[in-house]
């Protein structure tokens, strides 16, 4: 059975080294040279120096089925061998998105900012899974965990699909985000 | 600050005592003699003999603006004095539940089931607190705990409003539902 819990470690060990950490917008997260993705519970520990984040996945809050269908047809998996780069994206959403309705935020997330449809023209180069932290516990330091793998080539192609979601009027609502770039190294 | 995380625990101590756990579907919970609510994490431990079941309020899911601005003129807080009766009923939802999309859920929800609505019309004497498990970890028995309280004479009007949401469509996602009743003994 396929885990939905996972733990990021940033520390000194791990196959992902750390090419920058870039704090956008709230407090930083300690520069560490190297990442751990850790799959399933208990395994993990915080490192000395560095931090522990984590994650579970979940459903899909917002995506219709229209757009779930199109989703599947075009979203590759993790783990495809020319994807030797990946980003840890960590953000937080202020109070006054939490306390919308699901309404207003699915008109915010999708009517406004269009946040799957630009995720979608970058399939299939982009490959991302996310992890929800807000229901884990009452003090996670972030609200959602991404984690991206894409091959060098598309680098750029994903720094524009951020700077469109950055520019969207659903990042008005994020107070804390961190951007951390990896290249695997086995 | 108020918490959002809460254990309910079922043994020998609390100040609700149990008079009934009947359960509705799947696998059973341990008869107990007393439950005891605790707000807050780290601060309750599994009984010898009993269970420990927790959950973290969240954000609403279905709910719209315009419901939203009824329930919040409709409904009472927790611990009203002449509420001396209570319900803690966990649920699990099934894989197919959980494969639907955001509009496929809520149209089951309150399309066809009314969940909100039904809710609607039995405030302000049920009050409840909707508690989330599912992504606290991979491992919790149950998707949701809800916490009820009613006085003595609304526990006919709680019984019919649970016959009505039990006969819904939603509740054929249901594969384990347990009802426990319960009275104050402060």
């Amino acid at each position: 059975m396929s885990t939905r819990f996972f733990q990021f470690v940033g520390g000194d060990t791990g196959v992902w080294r750390v090419v920058k950490t870039h704090t956008l917008i709230g407090e930083p997260l300690l520069d560490v040279a190297r990442l751990d993705v850790v799959a399933g519970q208990d395994n993990a520990s915080q490192p000395d120096s560095g931090w522990l984040l984590r994650g579970i996945t979940s459903n899909e809050r917002y995506v219709e089925r229209a757009e779930k269908n199109t989703l599947v047809e075009k979203q590759q998996g993790l783990g495809r061998p020319e994807a030797t780069c990946a980003a840890l994206i960590p953000i937080r959403k202020n109070a006054a998105w939490w306390a919308l309705t699901q309404d207003e935020r699915r008109h915010i997330f999708e009517g406004q900012s269009q946040h799957i449809q630009i995720g979608l023209d970058y399939l299939p180069a982009i490959a991302r899974r996310l992890h929800h932290c807000r229901d884990i516990s009452e003090n996670e330091p972030f609200d959602f965990l991404t984690w991206f793998e894409f091959a060098p080539t598309d680098e750029e192609a994903f720094n524009q699909m951020l700077m469109q979601l950055r520019a969207s009027e659903e990042w008005q609502y994020i107070d804390r985000e961190v951007d951390i770039r990896l290249v695997r190294e086995a």
